[in-house]
C-alpha cells in the first residue's frame, strides 16, 4: 500500500470539543479509475481530513499564529477568517496571532509584532480583497523564525502560501523538532495558477476565471467593433494554462488561447501567426489568450533569473507577442488595430467569489482540525472531492498542468476552433 | 462487482471524427474511501464519460433534438449551446433541432415546429439567462412524441430536466424500442437545488449560491442599520437546503439557517423562536435563511397536491414564519423590524457564471459523446470529479441531501452559531 | 424678486480655513427657459451653494452632530463619511458626533449616547450600504432633543432623511432659537423615490435605478422563457414613479410601467387588462413594473392610516394586481404563468454606484460649508446643474412628480410601447 | 441677444405624428447665475431640444443613416437602437440604414454596404457594449461620402463620434447644401473624457467612473497589503481629467489623483515625488491614479505626431511615471512594490449603466427630432440640466476642462489629502 503518511507531533489524548469525528484510518486515493471493475492497484492514498476524536493540543493552552505569504490571491482573507473562528469557537483555544507582511513577520526585527486576532478583527474581513494580514515575497531566516515563535509560545502556525512558503513552513517544523518544541505547521496551499498537485481547486482559481471571463467578454467586443480588430489577454498563468482555459471555457469568445502546456510555433505555414491570419481574413475580428509563462522557449529565456520568491523571472510574452502580431500583419499589409489587455492585478486583488468563499472555508477549518490533533509538516488538499491531508514533500512532486489531451483542453480547442497544434514547438 | 450498465442502442461501428478517446471499461466508484487502506467493497460503478473511439450512429445521417423542460436555472443555454457546438463542429451531425417549450414543443398539435440550429443561432445565448428554446412544465403524450420524432427522423433527443423530465425520456427511448427505432435519449439533470443523486454539482447551483449571497450581504445590511432588525430570505430547495447552506458559509452574514433536512421546533424553550429572541437581545439584529421546503410538518402540509411537473406543492413557509415571528415578539413586547425578501425568480433566471459555465460545457459534451456512441436511457453524471453515465433508475433511487452530521453542515453551525438543535421535531 | 432667503445665525466675522469661496449673492433660477431671448420674470432664485469666505462657527469651538432617518437608502454612510471628513480635516473643527438611531438618537433616555466620529472610523464605511448610525421612524420630543442637544454642546445638527426629518429639523433649530441658541440644523434629503423639489436628483436614485434595471433584465427573461410569460415587478415610488420610469427607459425591456401620476383603468375596453391580453396574444410574454404608490384609488385606499413617520400606508397594488390578471387570463380561458417579484429591500440596502457616491460628497460638503457660515432651517438641493440652499417651507410645497407631458415619460411610452391613456381612471 | 441659430433646410410645414411639443422659441442659457438676483447679461442662449409641432420632412418619404466613428465607448448601441425605434416608431420614417465602420462606410469602394435596421436587428443590441455598426478612425472623402449619400436618397444622417467626427458631418451637409441636396446631419457627441463643452455629461462618462472606481479598488487592495505598496492606475482623459477626477471622488481610495488640468513638477522638495515619499513614510502604501494625458510637458511632447482620427499622439506618460517612481525610491533606498494598471480597454468597451442608457435614449430621441424638424449642422447639447441644440462650430470652442478651482477638483483635494500645488510646473 501506499499510504501517504503524515508526520505527527505525539499522541493525541485531548477530548475534542468537535462534536462530529473523521476516523484517522479512512484514505482517499489518487487514482479512482477501475478499470474493468478493478480497484486501482497501489494508488496513493491520502488521509482523509476532518475533525479528530482526540487532540493533541489541549485547546486551552493552544496559541496559534496565522501567516500569508507570496502574491495576493482572492480569498486570502477568508481563510484567515475561518481558520480563527474554527480555532476560537470550535476549539476554544487561547488565542490566534496574526503575523505581518509574510515571513518577514516572523522575524521581529524585521516587522512590527503580530495582531491578537479578535471576532470584531476578523467580522468583515472576507468582504474585501488582499489580505488584511499584509504580505511579502521570500524567506525568513529558520532559526530566527523559530526563537520568535518559541518566545511567544506559539504552538501552532498556519501557512498561506505557494510551495516555496509551504517548504519553509516545513523548515520551520523540523526545527523547532531539533529543539523538542512540538509545533505544528499545516499550510494552506496558495496559487491562484491552480497548479498545485493533490489540490483539484486551489482557492482564488474559481474568482480569478470568473474575473477573467469578464475581462475577454470586453476584450471581444473591443476586437468585434472594428475591422479586422485583435485583442491580446495576458492572463495569469506560470507555468499552468488553467485560468486561460477556464476563462475560455466560461466565455466562449476566446479564438486562440495559447498556454505553456501546448508549445507552439510562431512562424511557418502551420505557424500561430498564420492560423491568426486565417482567422482575421475570414472573420474580421480574433480574441486572443496567453497565459503569462507560455512561450518562454520563444523568448529564449533559460529560466536563470529569480525573484525573492525563488520564482523563475517569466520574459514577457505578452508585449512580445502584440509586437510579433503588428510585426506581421504590417509585412501582410493587412491593416489591422490590436488591443493589448493585462489585467492580473485587477483580478487577482478581488474578492473570493462564493464558491471560493465555500473552498476557503472548509479548507481553513479542515488545516484547523489537522493541527489540532497534532499533524504537521502537511497541507490540506482536494482529491476526487475529499478533502485530505498532503504531507508538503508530495507538493514539489510535480506541478499539476492542463493535459493537452485531456477533457478540458479539448473544450477549449471547441470553443476556439483554434488549431490542435500550431507548427512544431520551438525546441 | 456493482457495475451500472447503460442501455445501447447497438455496435457502434463508425470511427468517431474526435481525436481523443476514452476507453468503455473505466468505471468510477460512487464510494472513494479507503478504509485501512483496502478499496470499497462492492461500490456503485459508474461508467467513465468521454468520446468514444467507435460511433454507433454515423454522424453525417444523425439528426438530434434538444429539448429544455421544467423551471429556470443558469446555464441552460449555456447547455444548449455546447450540445449544439459538440455535434455540429466536433461531430458533424447533419442537423440539430431546437424543441420549443419543453415536453409541450414534442407533440405538433401543441406547439410550433422546432428550430433548426445554426452557429448563428447560439452565437451568444450564452450570455443570457433563461432558455432560447422556452420551456413548460408537464409530460408529453408518450406515443405521440415517439411519432413526431420519428417522422421527423431524429435519432437523439437531449432532454434537459429534472427527474420527470429525465424518466419521461426514458420512456421515450423505451417507447421508440419499442417500435423498433433506434432513438437515443440523454438527459442533462437540471436542478438548481442540486438534489440529483451522483451528480455532485448540478449546473446552475454555483450561480444560485452566488447571487444568494449577494442578497443576503444586502439583507445583512437591512437588519444591521435598525435595532433589532430581522431580515428573512427565503431561497430556493423544496427537499434540499443545498442552496440556503452554501450561501450561509459563503455569505459568513446569516445566523440562522432552516432547511428541509435539519426539522425544528417552532416554539418551547429550546425552539427556534427562543433562540431568535436570545440573539435579538444580545446582538440587536439576526438574518435568517430558509429554504422553500424547510417545515413542511410545521405547515401542516400533507403533500397531497402537485403541480403540473408532478412535485409537491409547498405551502408557504417564508409568510408562515414572518407572522409567527411578529407574533411571537409582539407577544413578547419586543419591538422589531423584519424584512421579508425572496428572490427566487431574480436569482434562477440571470446568466451562468463561470464555473457553471463550464460545467455546462463538459456537461453537454460529455452527453453528445454518450449519445453518438449510442448509450441511452441515461444521464450525465459527475461522481468523485469525473463525469460518468448514469442510468435513469439510480437518479430516482433518492435524493442527495444536506447531511446534518457532515462538513458542509458543521460549517453552516460554524458560520451562523446557530443550535445544533431547536427543540424537538414536530412530528 | 423672488430670492429665496436663508435664515441665518448671525454674522459670520470668521475667517475660512477652506481655500476657495463662493459668494452670498449668486442666485439660481429656478425656471431657466429664456421665451423668445427674455429672461424669465420673478423665477424662484436659490442661494448657490458652496464654501463661504466667512464663517459663523469658529471652527476650533464647534461640535457637530449627524443623525439618519427613515428607510434605508444608498449612499447615508457616503453623506455620513463625507460630512465628517469636510468638517474635521476642511474646517478643523472640533468634534463630530454621530447619533443613533434616527430621531431616537437625540433623547438620551431612548437611545445609548452616539460615537465620537474618527478618520479610522469613517474609513470605509462608504463601501457597504446601510448606514453605520443605524436609522429608526418617527420623531423625537423637540424639547428632550433641545435639551440635550445644548447640553452636548452640539452646534450644527445635519439631519439626512425624508421631508418629515427635514421639518423635525427646522422644529429643533426653531426650539434652540427660542432659547437663545445658536443651533445650525442643514439637512440632506433623502428619498430614494426622487420626489423632493428643487433637489433634481436625491442621493440613491441613480443606484436604484441600476438596480432595477438589473431585476427587470431577470423579470425579462423569466417572461421570456415560457410561453404567456407575465413578470409583475414592484418597484418603490410611493408618489412619484421616478424609479419605475428610469428603470423601464435603462433597461427598455419593460412592456407596461405604471406609475402613481398616470392613473388607469383595469377594466374596460381600454383598460389596462385588454391593453394585457393584446401584448400577450401578440407577443406571448410581458413585463411589468408598477411603482408602490400606484393605483390607490383602484384599492379605494382613503389615505387614512400613516405609519410610524407620518406617511400614508399605502395598500399592497403589487399583490393586488396580481390576483387581478391571474383571475383576468382565467376567465379568459388563457393560461399564463405570471411571476410576481418585489426587490425592494434588496434595492436600497446596496452601497451607493459611483455617480450618487459623487452626489453624497458634494451634497455632504456642501451641506457642511452652509452649516459653518451659520446657515440654518434650510436643506443641500440641486437646481439646473447646481447646488443651492433650500429653505425648508420649500420643500413640502409640492412633490417633484414624473410629468405626464415631458420627456422623460414620452421616453417611457417610446420604450414600453403601451398606450398613452388606459382606460378612464376609476376616479 | 446671444441666440445661437441652427441652420435649418427650410420650412416645416408636415405635422407630427408625435403627440407632445417642445416650442421653437424657448431657450436655455448658458450661464445661470443671477448676481444680486439680476440675469445675466447677454448669456449664450441655446435653443431648447426636443420635438417640434411641424416637421421639415415628410416621414413616410424620409430615409435616415447612422454612423458611428473613433474609439469605443459605453452607450454607442443605446444611442444607435433609440435613434431607430423613434425614427421607425415615433415618426414612421421609411427606412434607417446603418452605415458600418465610421465614416469609410460612406465610401461604398471601402466598405461593404449599409445594414437596413429592423426591431429584431436593434432589439438586445444595448445589452452589450461596442458598437454593432462597427467604427474606425479617420476622415471620409466628402465629396464621394455625399455622392452615395445621395444615390442613396438618404436624407438625414447621424454622426455619433468626437468633435472631428462632428465637423465632419457639418462638411457634408453644407457639401450636400452647395448641391442643392437637403441633407440633415445632426451629432450626438461622443467622448468618454467628457471634454466636450455645452455637454454636461457625455454618454459613457458615468459608466466609465464607475468602472473606473471598481479597478481603483483592485488597485487600493493590491497597494494596501504589502508594505510600501503603490498602485499606478493610468485613465483616460487625454486633455481633460473627469475621470479620473471622478473616480477619485467615488472611490475615495485615491491618494495622488494627476490630471492635465494641474500641472506638477516631479522632482524638488515640493514635487510629486517627494509628496508621494512622504505619503509611503507615513501610510506605506498609495493609490495614484493619473490621466493619460497628463504632463505631457514633462515627457517633452511638442504634439506634433497625430493619430488618424487627427488627435495628437500622446506620449505614455504611465510607464514614464513608473519608471520615475522606481528610480526615485531606489534612489531613497525605500523598498516599493510598485503595481502599474492600465484598463482602458476594460472600461470603454463594457455596455452603458443604467444612467448612461437613460442619458443616450434621451439624447438620441431628441436628436431625431431635431433631424426631422429639418435642422443640421447641429449637435444634441445638454446645458444646466436641459437638452438643447448645439451649432457644431460652437462645440469646438473650447473644451469642457476640469476647473482646478471648482468644487469638484476641491473634492478630490478633500478625497486624496494630496498637496493642492505639487512644485512649479514643468513649463
Amino acid at each position: 500500500m501506499s499510504i501517504l503518511a503524515i508526520p505527527i507531533l505525539g499522541e493525541a489524548r485531548h477530548p475534542s470539543p468537535v462534536a462530529y469525528h473523521v476516523p484517522d484510518n479512512v484514505y482517499i486515493p489518487a487514482e479512482v479509475g477501475w478499470v474493468n471493475g478493478a480497484p486501482p492497484a497501489e494508488p496513493l492514498l491520502f488521509e482523509r481530513a476532518g475533525p479528530r476524536a482526540k487532540l493533541f493540543f489541549d485547546p486551552k493552552q493552544t496559541r496559534a499564529g496565522i501567516v500569508t505569504c507570496g502574491g495576493l490571491c482572492p480569498g486570502l482573507n477568508n481563510v484567515i477568517r475561518s481558520l480563527f473562528l474554527e480555532l476560537y469557537y470550535g476549539y476554544g483555544v487561547k488565542e490566534v496571532l496574526g503575523f505581518y507582511d509574510g515571513y518577514r513577520g516572523l522575524d521581529p526585527a524585521r516587522c512590527k509584532p503580530p495582531v491578537v486576532l479578535t471576532p470584531e478583527f476578523v467580522e468583515d474581513i472576507h468582504k474585501q480583497g488582499g489580505t488584511v494580514l499584509n504580505t511579502s515575497r521570500g524567506p525568513v531566516d529558520t532559526g530566527v523564525a523559530v526563537d520568535n515563535l518559541i518566545e511567544r509560545k506559539v504552538d501552532i502556525l498556519f501557512t498561506i502560501g505557494g510551495d516555496g512558503t509551504l517548504r519553509g513552513g516545513r523548515d520551520l517544523y523540523l526545527e523547532a523538532k531539533r529543539r523538542g518544541y512540538a509545533l505544528s505547521v499545516v499550510g494552506i496551499p496558495k496559487t491562484i495558477d491552480n497548479d498545485v498537485p493533490y489540490v483539484a481547486r486551489t482557492f482564488g482559481y474559481f474568482t480569478a476565471v470568473e474575473e477573467a471571463s469578464q475581462v475577454i467578454r470586453r476584450a471581444h467586443m473591443e476586437a468585434h467593433s472594428v475591422e479586422n480588430g485583435i485583442s491580446l489577454v495576458k492572463l495569469m498563468g506560470r507555468h499552468s494554462g488553467f485560468i486561460a482555459a477556464g476563462a475560455t471555457i466560461a466565455s466562449q469568445d476566446v479564438n486562440f488561447c495559447l498556454i505553456p502546456e501546448v508549445p507552439f510555433a510562431l512562424e511557418g505555414p502551420d505557424g500561430f501567426l498564420e492560423a491568426l491570419k486565417k482567422r482575421i481574413l475570414k472573420r474580421k475580428h480574433a480574441v486572443i489568450v496567453i497565459a503569462e509563462g507560455t512561450g518562454q522557449d520563444l523568448l529564449g529565456n533559460e529560466g536563470d533569473e529569480r525573484d525573492a520568491s525563488g520564482n523563475v523571472k517569466l520574459k514577457d510574452i505578452g508585449s512580445f507577442l502584440r509586437e510579433k502580431i503588428q510585426a506581421f500583419f504590417k509585412a501582410e499589409q493587412i491593416p489591422v488595430v490590436l488591443r493589448y489587455i493585462d489585467p492580473s492585478y485587477i483580478i487577482r486583488s478581488c474578492p473570493a467569489d462564493a464558491e471560493d468563499a465555500v473552498l476557503c472555508d472548509l479548507l481553513a477549518r479542515n488545516a484547523a482540525h489537522a493541527a489540532m490533533a497534532g499533524k504537521t509538516g502537511m497541507a490540506v488538499g482536494l482529491v476526487n472531492d475529499h478533502y485530505v491531508h498532503v504531507p508538503i514533500e508530495m507538493l514539489a512532486t510535480h506541478r499539476k498542468r492542463v493535459d493537452p489531451d485531456g477533457e478540458e483542453w479539448r473544450a477549449v480547442l471547441a470553443a476556439t476552433g483554434q488549431p490542435a497544434r500550431m507548427g512544431s514547438p520551438a525546441r
